[in-house]
């Protein structure tokens, strides 16, 4: 079993060589030294990721793992328009787990971070009693006074999410009933385990100047909404029809007593944005934005109920079922 | 129990409304965003405190846990001789604690804080299924270039250490051995549940520019020693009987089989400064700064070993044997 002083020093050999732009000091020291650049703000964000209560060990790999601590740092980054520069990564492991699982993790967490050109800036590591424990600590850049906010939505403004809503929860509910022979779940598993961050809309967004405001979708579309009103002091109505929900085949559908609509309320951790747009400008947004679908939802009112418009044409009024840890 | 929205309102109502010069947003957005001032770095830190492995519930309230996880990243700030600025904590809680114990533990961690003018910026809250479990980033300023680092200490310098060492380590064995009715521990329990951060200290040896490499002691004198020469390419000699050690009641001593030198070594958590200053300028440094002792303990040698001069005079290399997760 390797030292923590062996498992820093490899790390470091690995990762923290690289000279990067606004990073004075890397992995090594008591902290990390960042320079940001004239004009610009920091975004910092940290996201525990807990075994048992984020992730399960039993189907998600070391590698899917680390690729997943990653992106949900970056999934907030995204969602105030920065542009992504650092992670930190916090870790404990059981001693069993410090030699492979801890290079497989690493792995994915430095691959998925490449990939948006963010820099291992530091992190903690130490020994843990049993379960895997994780937290994230993301830094980006955003011009001055150019962030997307939770807070600036105004009544009329259009409502849009990107991809496709309750994919990840259906994923998840299959690895649950250890399902994952089924056909029309690849997508639905990876938007599970490897979720990918919408760091391009995000930047899209800030500089041609069209989001009033905008979140990631981490707990639930219901709660999540429910978040960004309530921070803007407005309500919102919602399309159910609009709304772009994950397909699934009818037979599954049954077996599984899934319903896709309700998966795509209140599933959460699908990590797409929702964000609202003037509606002068609605028209501006497009459809697609390198391969990820935008779409309109509905919008912003000034009566303070997030409601649901239903199939039925009845409305309903949304409740904030996503996730809670506490309830 | 209250729900995870509860809390974070709660929080943000207490905590969160303040003001603060560089503080753009805080807590209630997808992320905190930061301005850095003209001619400033950033130092960014974060450190795991999990109960079981950096700390036990039966004997820190949980207003000493707060307080110390504010404290211990606030001493890596201090070790970089920068001024600390904001607190992100991430806390995962299981949920008969989300209450009383939660509120005291923030009440813990923001009363630190303030005393350093340092302001809760942001974090995450999550259940967890039996421990706490915890996360701290701090983040803190200083002029550029002028950050205290590891690698900078040059054979010549005189070596020096703030306070006592192995206080906290004698305070954790009291602990251990319920054994807290002890008249002599009053200061070792401090040490240990309520250390202080040196931060005058580190921005006295910044704004004077006399310290060329600096550490915070938290694995022991004897691996943190290791690390900062290490860093630097250099080896240090060590005058044994120069160590501010803690004075234990030889009958205390006896009882517990507890050796001072042993535990000032290889003890750990000290949270004390451990730097390093040209020799020209050794003279210049302090006694005492705001109450805190400095003592001179050794110097820099070009020989990459680390040796101890004992009383006896005999020369011994000190080893490496402070806390290490996965030894």
């Amino acid at each position: 079993m390797p030292s923590e002083k062996q498992i820093l020093d490899e790390l470091r050999a690995r990762y923290g060589k690289a000279r990067v732009r606004g990073l004075r000091l890397g992995i090594g020291d008591d902290a990390a030294l960042l320079r940001s650049r004239a004009g610009c703000e920091l975004v910092v964000t940290t996201d525990l990721f807990l075994e048992q209560v984020h992730f399960r060990r039993e189907w998600t790999s070391a590698r899917n793992a680390g690729s997943k601590a990653a992106a949900r740092a970056l999934s907030d980054i995204a969602a105030m328009g920065a542009i992504p520069r650092f992670v930190f990564l916090s870790l404990a492991v059981p001693r069993r787990l410090s030699g492979r699982w801890l290079e497989e993790f690493f792995r994915g967490a430095l691959a998925l971070s490449r990939r948006f050109a963010v820099a291992l800036a530091g992190g903690d590591l130490a020994s843990s009693p049993d379960r895997v424990v994780l937290d994230v600590v993301g830094v980006g850049e955003v011009e001055r006074g150019r962030a997307l906010l939770r807070s600036g939505a105004r009544p009329g403004d259009a409502i849009f999410v990107t991809g496709t809503l309750g994919l990840a929860r259906l994923g998840l509910e299959f690895l649950r009933r250890r399902a994952i022979r089924f056909a029309p779940l690849r997508a639905a598993l990876r938007a599970h385990l490897t979720p990918s961050p919408r760091c391009s809309v995000g930047r899209y967004l800030v500089r041609r100047q069209l989001a009033t405001a905008a979140i990631d979708l981490s707990d639930g579309l219901s709660t999540d909404l429910h978040h960004l009103c309530e921070e803007s002091g407005v309500g919102a109505s919602i399309d159910a029809s609009r709304i772009p929900i994950a397909t699934i085949p009818a037979d599954v559908r049954d077996r599984f007593g899934l319903d896709p609509l309700n998966l795509a309320l209140h599933g959460g951790e699908d990590y797409e944005l929702l964000f609202t747009v003037p509606r002068a400008k609605a028209s501006r947004v497009p459809r697609l934005i390198l391969g990820v679908s935008l779409t309109r939802i509905g919008e912003v009112t000034r009566e303070r109920d997030v409601m649901l418009v239903a199939p039925s044409d009845r409305n309903l009024r949304l409740r904030p079922l996503g996730f809670d840890h506490f309830r």
